[in-house]
Parts: C-alpha cells; sequence; structure tokens
C-alpha cells in the first residue's frame, strides 16, 4: 500500500453546483485512492441518495457501516414511553447487545422500569466583561429587569424555542450567564446558539452601560463535555430510571445476591468519589452511545451524556431498590442526523419517529442504561466479566 | 404506523448454531418489522458478510449507515505521523466536517500541527477490602514487595500486554489498586480485564493476609467515564498537539487576531475552572466522536477521550502559541471495530492499519483536534459561529 | 513528664450551678494537671471573665494565646470599606504578616484595592426522600408553588433573617434543596439552620403528599467544607478585590516584571485546572485565617472561605490587572466569636464592630487577599520565596 | 469611636534593633489607638515575653485570646496514640465542645477508635516550561534517571528531610513534578520549599536541555488550598479512624438508630458527590480548626486538612461499621506554632511534645474527627441538631 504521507497534498475536489451526489463522493473516493492507496469499497456502499446527507456531512464519500444489532424486550413504565420495547444499538464491541440484553431480561422480570423525565434544558453560555466587578453586578440586575424584553427578543429567531431563564455566574469582572430553553424535539444546541445570539444582540443594543467584550461561549454550556455544573444545573433532559430487584431474581438471574450487589456499589462510590469521576455507575457510555449512533444523535454528546448518578438502597426485606439519574441526556427526535435513513428506521422501532417524541426516547434510553447498569453491575461482583468477554468477544492478542 | 408498545413481547430470533448469517438476521429483521411496524430497509443495506461482525454484536440485524467526510490535508509533524493526511469523519453533524477542514488549512499554512505521545497506559482497578485500614495498608505493602511475581502472573495471560506498575490509593479498610498495562496495537480494556484478573488470582492465591472482598473494578480506572485520575495519571494515550500561528495568518483565515482569541481564552478558562468543566476547549468531542465511528474505535470512550487540556501563550511579537493535551486518548489500531469493513478503509486512508500504528493514530487524532480547536475557537470571537451554521445545517426548526 | 494515656480515665469536671466561673476553669485545670501532667499556666491567663464565654465555648479551662500583629496600611476602595486600614492577623507563621504588609504598601501605591461584594447568601440545604422520583418532581412543583408562605413560616424563627429563594437539585427520587438566606450581620448558620427547621416543619405538615424521608442537611450546603456548589452559587460573601498595577511599580516593589507574573499565572492556572483545586491563586487561606482569629470569625468556615478564583490581564502597555473573587467567604460583625474582648478590639480597629458593617469587613478581608496574592506570586516569580521563609521563619529542622 | 479611615496614614513602628518586645508593642498599640481609637486592651495581655514570638509574627502588638475547652476522655486504639485522652479544643462556637465531648462518650463505650497512618509526605512542585512537549517528555526521563543525585542534592539543605520519590504530571510543554518528602516532626512546608528549591538548583545546572522557564509552584501541592491531587496522592498525613457501634449504643447514647443514620449517610453521600464537596462528612473541619488553634499548627492547612472520606457499613447484626480518612492532614509537633506557651501546654496535655510525636499527635486529631462525626450525624438524624444550638449557643440575633 502506498504510504498516505507520500502522495497527500491535493485539494479535496468539490463540486460547486452540487456536492451532494454520487459523482462528487466518487471523485472524492478516487482523490483518496490516489492520494492514500486506500480503496473505499466498503465505504461507498450506501443505500441512500447522497442529497439525502446535506446538511449533515461535507466532504461527503459515504458512510461508516456500524453493525446494529437489537435487545429487549425492554419493558418500560415512563410517562412517555410505555410498554416494551425492542432497542436498536449500534456497536463494534462485542457482548455489549449481549449484556444489555441480559440486564433487560431480569429488570422485566423485575416488572420493568420506571422513568420519569425531571428537567428540560438546552442553554447557550454567553459571557460578558466589564470594567470592574461593579459594572458586572449592574448588569447582572439589569439582565434580570429586561428578561420579559430578552426573552421576546431571542424567541423571534425559533418556532420552537422557548427561553426559561437567564442564570447568573460570576467572576472578577465577568459575568457568565447561562441562557436556558426548551427546544421542542430538536436536542437545540443550534436554535439555542442563534436565538441567545439574537437575545444578546437586543442585550448590546440596549444596556445603557458599557460592555468591554463579549463572548458567545465561554466554558459555561459546556457542549461536548463533562461538567459540573451540568450535572447540577441539567443539561438536555434530566431523566430518572427506576427498578426495584428481588434477592431471588437476582440469585436466579445474576448469580449473585442483593446484598452482595450493594456492597460493591458503597466500594465503588466511595471509589469515584475519591477518582473525581462524573459518574458513580459503571458504563452507561455504552448503551447510550450505541443507541446514539443507531438514531441519528450526536454521538459528540456523550461527552456530557454520559455522567449519571446512581443510587442504591438494600431494602429491609432483601430487596433492591436501584436507580440510575442521567443529568445531561442530549436527545432529539428531529435534526441532525434523526432523519438519515438508517437512523429513522431505528426511531420507528422504538415509535419515537415525528413530533413529540423526544421525552419518550430520553425515557427509552434511561432504561436501557439502567438495564446495563444492573447487568455489569452484577457480573462484576458475578466475577463473569471476564469470560463473559473472551466467550463472545475478539480476544486473541 | 403500528406503535410500537402495542405489539411486542415476543423473545428476539437467534440461531444456535450460526448466528451470524443474513438469515438470522433476515429473521431479527422479520421479527422487529412485526413487533414493531419498522421496515429496517436500509439498516439491512450492507456490504459485507455478517460472519465479519462476529466479536462485534449480538443480535445483529445490519447496521447503521453514518455519513463519512473527509477533511485535509492535515500536515503532522509527529513522531508516528509525518505529512499530509486526509482524515476520515463519520458525522451527522452540519459544519463539522467543514470546521475541521477550515482549521487543517490554517495549521498547514502555519507549518503543521507538531504532535507528541507523553504516555500510554490501560488500566483496570481492582479494589480490596479488609478488616481494618491497617491490613489494607500492609496489603499494600506486600503488594510493592510482589510486584515482579504479580506482573509474571498477570502476563501469562496476555501476548502483547505488559504490566508497568501497580498504583495505590486507599480511604478506610479498602485499598484501591490501579493496574497500568501497555497494550500494544490494541485500546486493551479487555486484555487489561482478564490479566488484571489472572494477576488477582494469583495474589488473592498468595496473599498471607485475609482479604474480604475483592472487586475487579470500583471506580479508579474509571471505563468509558471521564475522571480527575485519568486526567492526572492518563488513560491510553496521553498525546499533546502544539502549533504557532501567527497574527498575519489569524487575520487571513480567520477574520479575528490573536490578541483577541487570547482574551477569549483567558475568559473561557476561567469559566471552565468555575463550571468544573473536564476540558477548557472547544469541542474536541466533535472531532474525536467522527473518527472514532470512522476508524472503529469505540466511540463510548468520548466519554473519556473527550477531556483535554488547552493551553495558549500570546507571544510578544503578537505569535498565538496553541496546545491541546488530551490525557485519556483510548485508540486502537488492531481488535475491537477496527478490522469491520468501512472502519479498515478508513485506517487505511490513514495509513494506520496494520501493526505498530497506534501511536501514529493517537498522533493524527490530536492534530485533528487541535485543528478543530482553532477553527471554532477562532469562529466564536468572530461571531461568525452561529451564521456558519445556519449556511450549512439544517436549521429549520 | 506523666505520659497522657497512663493516668487517663476520670471525667471533666462540670459546675452544674454555673460552669462559666475561674473557680470551674481552675478545677479542670487541676483536673488535667492530675491527669495528663501538663501544666496549664499560660492557658490559664486569661484577661476576661470566663462569663464571657458562655455561648462560645463548653468545659472551659482558659485560651489559646495566638500572637497578633498589624500590616498596613491597606487603601480600600470599596462601596463599604473606603480609607486606610490597619488588619490584624493572629497567626504563628513567620513572614506571614511580613508579606501580606508588602502587598498592601504595593497596592497603596497602585491607588487601592477596589472591593465589591457580589452577592450574599447563607444556607441550610434539607433533602427530601419520595417513593420514586415522580413524586420527588411533584414535590418540587409543589415548593415553587409555596414559596411565600414557607418563607413566611420560615422567618417567623428570626428577626434578621431573609428567605431569598429555595433552590432544587434533583437524583433519584431525592430532591435536595439549598434555602437561601440573607442573615444580616451574623455568619446565620444558627439562625439559618434554626429557621430551616421551622420552614420544614411547615412543608411536612402541609404538602399533601408522603415525604418517606427528611434530613435537614446532606451535603449540599456544605458548611465548612469546600464545594463547587458554594463556589457557582456562593455561600456567605461573594466578594470581588480588584488590582492594576503598573510594571514599573512591580519592578520596584518585586524584582519582577509584569509579563513574568502573567506568565507564572497561566503556568499555575494549567495546573491548578488539571490538580482540581478550588482555588486557582497563592495562599488566601494564610489571610482569611490570620483575620478570621484575629476578628473572632469561626476559623472553621476556612474551609470553604479559601476558594478563590483569580483572573488577572497583561493589558497592552505592560499594566497587570489583577483579581481575586472569593465566591464563599463566611464573616459576621455579630454572634460567635465577634463579641469576645480581644476579637471585639480587632474588629474596632478596623472599625466593623457593631451593626451594619458586615459587608464592610468582607471587603476588607477581600482586599487583604489580594494584598497577599500579589506579595506571594511575585515572590515566587523573582524566586525570594524560600530565602523570604529562611530569614523571618524558624527554620532550623 | 474614631472611624478607621479617617486618620489612618501613617507607617507602622518598627524598631529595627530589636522589634520583639514589650516596647515595640506598645509603640504599635499606640499607634494604633491614634489611628484607629480602638484601644488593644486585652489583646496586649499576654502572658509571655515578646521574644518568644519571633520567628512566628511581625508587627507583633498582642495575642487572640481564643477561648480553650476540653473534651474526653477519647479512647484511641492507635500505633502511636493508645489510651485515653483529653483534648483541648480552642474555639468560640458554642456547642462544638459539648458535641465532640458526646461524640467521644460514644466511642469510649463502643470499645475506642482505631487510628492508621496510611501515608507521610509533603510536597513542594517546580514546574519547568519548555520549547515544546517533546523536550518537556525528554527532560521527565532526565528526571526519572538522575533521581539519585536530585535527592543527595536536596538533601544537603536539610537535616529531617528525605525526599521519597518525584511525580509527573505534563500538560502542553510543561512539566509539572511533586517532590515528596518526609520531614520528621515539622509540618515541613518551610524545610520542602527550601529543600526543593536547591535539589531544582541542582537540576537546572546539570540537565543538558533547555528549560524555558522554571516557578517553584504551579499548583500542584496546592498549600493551603484543597485540591483532588492531595485527596489522591496524600499531602502530610493520610490517617483513618474507624470504630464499630453496636444499635444499642446508638439507641441508649443518640437517639436513633444505626439503620437511619446509615440511610441518611446515603443520602448525604449522593449530595457531596452531585454538590462537588471536598469531604462526604460532616464537619471535620470543626474539630480539626479547634485543635490546630490549640496546639499551635498552622489554622489556614484547615484548607486542605478539612478534606475526608467518610465510609460507613451496616453490618448483618445491625452494628454500624463508620471511618473517616483524611487524606491531607497538615500537623507538626515542631516548629511553627507549637513551641508557643500556651500551644506547648495544649501539646504536653496530649503527650504530644517533643520528638517523636508527630504521628501521635495525627491519630489523636483523627480519632476526635471521627467522635464528632458520628455526633453530629447521629444529631442531624435525632432532629436535636437546631435544637442543641439553641440552648448552648448566642442565638440571639
Amino acid at each position: 500500500m502506498t504510504t498516505t504521507e507520500k502522495s497527500a497534498g491535493g485539494r479535496i475536489p468539490r463540486d460547486a453546483e452540487n456536492d451532494y451526489t454520487r459523482e462528487a463522493a466518487d471523485a472524492r473516493r478516487e482523490f483518496v485512492r490516489e492520494h492514500t492507496g486506500a480503496e473505499l469499497e466498503h465505504v461507498s456502499s450506501y443505500s441512500f441518495d447522497p442529497a439525502e446527507g446535506a446538511g449533515n456531512i461535507e466532504h461527503f464519500v459515504g458512510v461508516a457501516q456500524v453493525p446494529l444489532g437489537i435487545a429487549g424486550p425492554l419493558l418500560v413504565n415512563g410517562e412517555h414511553a410505555q410498554g416494551e420495547f425492542y432497542v436498536p444499538m449500534a456497536t463494534a464491541e462485542g457482548t455489549l447487545v449481549a449484556s444489555y440484553n441480559r440486564g433487560m431480561k431480569l429488570v422485566r422480570e423485575a416488572g420493568g422500569v420506571k422513568t420519569t423525565v425531571m428537567d428540560d434544558a438546552m442553554q447557550r453560555a454567553p459571557s460578558f466583561v466589564f470594567e470592574s466587578a461593579r459594572e458586572a453586578r449592574e448588569f447582572g440586575e439589569w439582565l434580570t429587569a429586561h428578561f420579559e424584553e430578552i426573552k421576546e427578543a431571542g424567541e423571534t429567531s425559533t418556532k420552537s424555542g422557548k427561553l426559561r431563564n437567564i442564570e447568573q455566574y460570576s467572576a472578577s469582572r465577568i459575568l457568565y450567564t447561562r441562557f436556558n430553553w426548551t427546544t421542542g424535539d430538536a436536542a437545540g444546541q443550534n436554535l439555542t446558539g442563534k436565538a441567545t445570539a439574537v437575545a444578546c444582540s437586543w442585550i448590546t443594543s440596549n444596556f445603557p452601560g458599557d460592555i468591554k467584550h463579549f463572548f458567545l461561549e465561554s466554558n459555561f454550556a459546556t457542549d461536548k463535555k463533562s461538567s459540573q455544573v451540568n450535572m447540577l444545573r441539567t443539561r438536555g433532559k434530566r431523566v430518572v430510571a427506576e427498578c426495584t430487584l428481588s434477592n431471588d431474581l437476582v440469585q436466579k438471574h445474576m448469580r449473585t445476591t442483593t446484598d452482595v450487589m450493594f456492597r460493591a456499589r458503597q466500594v465503588s462510590n466511595l471509589g469515584g468519589f475519591m477518582s473525581g469521576v462524573n459518574n458513580n455507575g459503571a458504563h452507561s457510555a455504552n448503551g447510550i452511545t450505541a443507541m446514539f449512533i443507531a438514531t441519528g444523535q450526536d454521538a459528540a454528546n456523550v461527552a456530557e451524556s454520559s455522567a449519571a448518578f446512581v443510587f442504591a438502597e438494600l431494602l429491609p426485606n432483601g430487596d433492591y431498590y436501584y436507580s440510575v439519574t442521567i443529568p445531561s441526556l442530549i436527545v432529539a427526535t428531529y435534526g441532525g442526523g434523526t432523519g438519515l435513513p438508517t437512523q429513522r428506521e431505528a426511531l420507528e422501532m422504538l415509535g419515537c419517529f415525528g413530533s413529540g417524541k423526544v421525552r419518550k426516547l430520553a425515557e427509552i434510553v434511561a432504561a436501557t442504561v439502567l438495564a446495563g447498569e444492573l447487568s455489569l453491575g452484577s457480573a462484576i461482583v458475578a466475577e463473569e466479566w471476564v469470560q463473559a468477554h473472551d466467550l463472545l468477544g475478539r480476544n486473541r492478542y
């Protein structure tokens, strides 16, 4: 194979008229072959018209084909998701689907997973710099006093976005804000970015004082990054999934007992507190990522969506109450990759395509996460964990 | 469309003989259609033999087709990656590829990105519980004294894994450890899990004292979770990417100046410190996720791989030194999804398929991240940001 | 000397009638001598009537005499503190007063320290546990709807306390709250504790649903502990101190330059971000603790009061803008130890004894902290640091 | 009273010959009276020769008299502290001594507190800046290779300090280090600062490469600040205190039960994880500060010494295992304020004055903290908390 580096250097071909065609993609495929020696045979095997990708990708050459398996039935007792679901999971990690499937079987026998969307807010977080802290404080007071006008200004730029409130955090001569929006079925980062910019335009035009500098983002919304502020104050959906397992059930399915699981959890909680982790559970990122890729979510949001709070109780009768709280779950049933062909099919599998479905999807994700936590959590305890990977995964290093 | 919930309830079909066939996949596709009403037409359009997915997926029904674009040329001055690269990025987020492409153009004109792999360690982190803290301390001393034997025992289970050292963290009557391994071209979580379990088997058999409980994981390796301990002590590869931009270059390409970019960075650094973010940069998760999906990495590792430290300096001559440190980048060129058809092609595009390539890949990822940081970082400052999303993205909410 | 352990075992004497007398103190002194062999000669040399200590101490035997020095004049341009102050500092750390004094000289020549109290809130943080997350959410809505009644109920128990708002943070089936109070000149922990308990009494009596458990504190006010939530949301006073230094001034007094100080700050900021510190400055705890002990503050509150955000800018003309934000400064000019004899004198030195003075004190503390930051910050850079300790401190190990 | 501000402005008097005399102190006292109107009658009532304060204070005017009470007997089953102790506590917070005393009674009936010093390290943390990350990595390797010479060089400056190891943390082109020393009976910050500076002198003279900048501190030792790195890696002493209580004992003394205490702890653990606290216990800072002031420790170190990990288990028989781990307890029995008159007496009370006593003191502090945790922890549960403050404290706001 020609090494990549040697023959590189040319400009990637682009069709100025219409770049979303098979021809344009093929031209780039040929370009890649010439410059890197790589044949993109499978990458260029896609089943849809590249025009479908307009708005989703640039310099399109084809697709990554990510294996998609299904797990279920998952019994959800939500407010928006009710009944049994088969969950599409796109991953290349052996045992992942099997492990979630095992957990779903367990929670189904336990009566299903109760899910609740606690809160919903998407934000953009502009910062404002002043002459001194005193002006920053005055600006903050002005912001509070003019909230209704700011809201009105910002909302002119969006049909579905509603400004809920503006949080303020001060340090030095800077006021950091969080503009919290609800965004309908969209994840809403773009909507929120645009509407906040419009609102800030009104602010900078109308504030009688002197704003020295203004930045649309300064690490206080932490899009695609994990942060304490988002874990505290919610980004996207804040969802709780809960389940209670009897000891009999755990012994039957998981080859361990509820008191052993609870003890492991205590040790794990302390470990996580000390290690400074953003998730005291086991592996919520696995289920979330597999569902995100399958259903056209932005998988980069796994960065913040993978934060979680696990809370469990061992009840006097030996039952095990188990819950997962996902404080910053970014999901959409509209926009982004949700309308792409395979992604849409995956959403349809869940009855989550179309309007008014985003909380249903959030609940199914949370229930899936809980099933996976119980499955891996018990496997670690039962020492089956390594073996499970050995049997199903490709451990031939 | 039949709602998902109503007709669900059946057991997912599985071929006990050989489940990795088109027939088995089709049986499940039919099952999904019956139970959920969803036609998996596109999902079942894959270009490879399902047998290729054995070890990567269970209950295989097809694939998620994720749009794949290319960005470049990216000029890398690494120790392992040298020259120009075209970077495969799988994403559905409009403007992402364009934004990285813009950054790559900038850094190429600036002479390229210097990359350095600073450290390399994959871990499994067992915890051991004792009668009291005193026995935990004794065990820790014993562990140190018997390191060579433990290493020998653990390494029997793996060809490529080498145990570097065992870190100890104590609290209460528990000793948390981190077994740090190098794992060749594999990401190494499975290898490390197995080898650490084997090492622990030797430990529990040979330690003369009384270990009350032992857990293979207790939130101190924080796989697929972000943690301070991994940001401090490295998980996977610790990579630095660096670049110096002249003010002229920034004005020409980015419509802003280096001193404005630097000021924005200062405000952003403080914002991130206060918000408790795990990444004081802009959006490394975007580039990392797109490359991870394209090249068969485990995208769930975006949870920890998205942590980053950005450090910039405004030099007396107006030049802008900029660097990104990724402290826990989990990459592989062997194992997991790297051998799947489209994923292998994407690795080949980078000259990263085959043995001895993992640090090269790590360097290209880091250089890509840096290009994207400069691109978005300057766009925020130039207030072009929202507009960019508007023109290319699907903002029709 | 008789070893402590051997003869111990008796019950500490206590006068049931009136325990705050010299006689009662002497009885305990004699008891200590008998049981431990220690003569409390100096401890029992106090200049006030033990009756003054009623409400401040139990089992009184005397006093710790902590050396008290003065630093100044400190020029403060606050809203509440205006003019020059001599700052009482109680400490046993050699060089501490000298270092603050040096910083005060510097900032005075620079025109003084501008101080601003940004926010003011003291909290108690009860948690409420429910059957499931759904009831927790309902409770949260009920809490919002009944805020005025809750406020009225809570405020019956206090003259000066006013309930500002109740923050809500949910996880699992638990609702954590923060009851934010203003508390006049008192630090307010006790007032807040009592008034929140009274408010909760009203809540538990009036909420129509079923609260399974209720705890008055669950680590969300983090009294005497440092936390991200308090650094974000304020506990006690949030105060900013600011100053701008010319390069000439820094060279003259500090034997370094503003650009070297700024570079050191950048490296230090990254260090702090990576190490997970709660204060990216140098040593605010030194000044705060010394003033707290001198003026009768609760020195245990150094735990949270020592958190700080430093933000500096190197201006185009070489000037150095420097600021410190103290997000959770717990101070009082009434209650606690503020009325004790030496402590009252120290407050009088600052013109801070009596009602309506607490913000003035907060400003002086913040200005003092800033002076100390500049002093140590520049000393580190000028490499004088170790030497300074050598000359004045007792380094004869 | 003359307001402070009006007449201020003069230079604080200082006797160039010998500033540690009653005359020099009185001159300053008079100066304070003139400039602020405050009479320092009680401040100037001290029982020792000011010459004793040389090395501890500058601009000495007198003392802060902090009320000192005693609690006990505290039964400690340590390796260094064995038997019953009466603990000196200097504080102005009503109920504090009473609360600790109550906890000591409880743990004594439970058989005492088992204490273990797990680790011991004091550090200075220089940072080194290079041309690029690659040179930083090379320097790191050189540092490892030359450890013995660096150790030898550094140790020439100290009798008692021993360099244990040098930790490395890299980001960008900077290498942050932690020089870990043992420091005998001293807290060791000064010793460590000097010896590390001497070691760095050797390093900068002998490293063949080019160190661009070098700073003796960059927020990686976090003296007098709380940080994750110190909680993970120890600063000062890492001490564990443990105790097991029967349910009968808890009911008898604490008016609650072990299962209620355990439930409260679970809720509190989750609260602390979410709030980002550095201590999931109740109020260790109270006991630590009171002992620090009494025994001449540097109370500014409460900032980091107040970090704690609480871990509890409810055993099958209803017993309650409870432990506190203090990961960064800074204590000394030599140097600093330990030799001052009242402070020395307080150390003598504990049999901790003189050489070889520092671990004994660390154990007593940890045992005291545990007693206080159980006392307040159970009081919160028993809802006696607010009332306790009411009866003993000065709640007359």
